[in-house]
């Protein structure tokens, strides 16, 4: 794959205004932050799930708490997938991201969409809710995952 | 050093309530976690003292919006350096964590006072004021980090 110079303000630009200031010295600046973020989500998201599927008890604060966080989370990581941090360090991130980019585009405004009504299910304290949504949110993560996201990490 | 079992409830109780609700399957993941909450702290820290010492336009909103993220990003980390998460991935975090949780949770409480500081500085719109308490967050930064932080990564 042709390897393109990194240019720090080229970012996909996605929603929200956190991210259009993200700025990366290096592509593995930008693939490190956007790994972390990622991380976060999964973390924070999974502390739900496990509500949502019975392996946690089930406490409205808590999953109110890491919805909200979850929501702001959700707007970071894209805005570093810039032009140029194709490749840098190791990471699970296809091609696909940057040869098309309004579906990459589109996948990650469905999470951001899916993230926002999990956050609104939460603020309600209902469980049922909560369920319907972290199912949403599941969804668009593995849409996400299946298309633009590798099993294994490619090296430089 | 003694390698003690992974209690994944034992963590040290700092702060918020998010936090609280940290809990971790393995110490890897508790690891990959609080470094994931660094960066991002560390990223988004950085693009408000860029302003702060000329290095980058000031932007008012841009660092207000930067503070307020930083504000909720810096109650994450340190919920995860529970017992048993000393070692189980390349880590920098010191034994004196574990030796001295007062003096590390004095620690961790500065910052967060610090960056709770910066938040309400750059809510004003004012250089001068971000400025100073950029100031601040820097060296509570440093005086954790001296402290509790080796320059290497530790393996297992």
């Amino acid at each position: 794959m042709k390897k393109l110079h990194f240019v720090a303000a080229a970012v996909i630009g996605l929603a929200s205004a956190l991210p259009a200031a993200a700025q990366f010295q290096k592509p593995e600046d930008a693939i490190k932050y956007r790994q972390s973020a990622m991380t976060l989500i999964g973390a924070h998201f999974g502390r739900i799930a496990a509500m949502a599927q019975g392996k946690i008890p089930f406490d409205a604060k808590t999953a109110a708490e890491n919805a909200a966080l979850v929501d702001t989370l959700v707007h970071l990581p894209f805005a570093a997938f810039g032009e140029g941090t194709e490749r840098g360090a190791p990471t699970q991130a296809k091609p696909e991201i940057w040869k098309e980019p309004a579906k990459f585009k589109s996948a990650a405004e469905k999470l951001q969409e899916e993230v926002g009504k999990l956050n609104v299910a939460a603020k309600t304290g209902s469980l049922d809710a909560i369920k319907g949504a972290v199912g949403g949110v599941g969804k668009a993560c593995k849409a996400c995952h299946d298309d633009f996201r590798s099993k294994e990490f490619t090296s430089n």
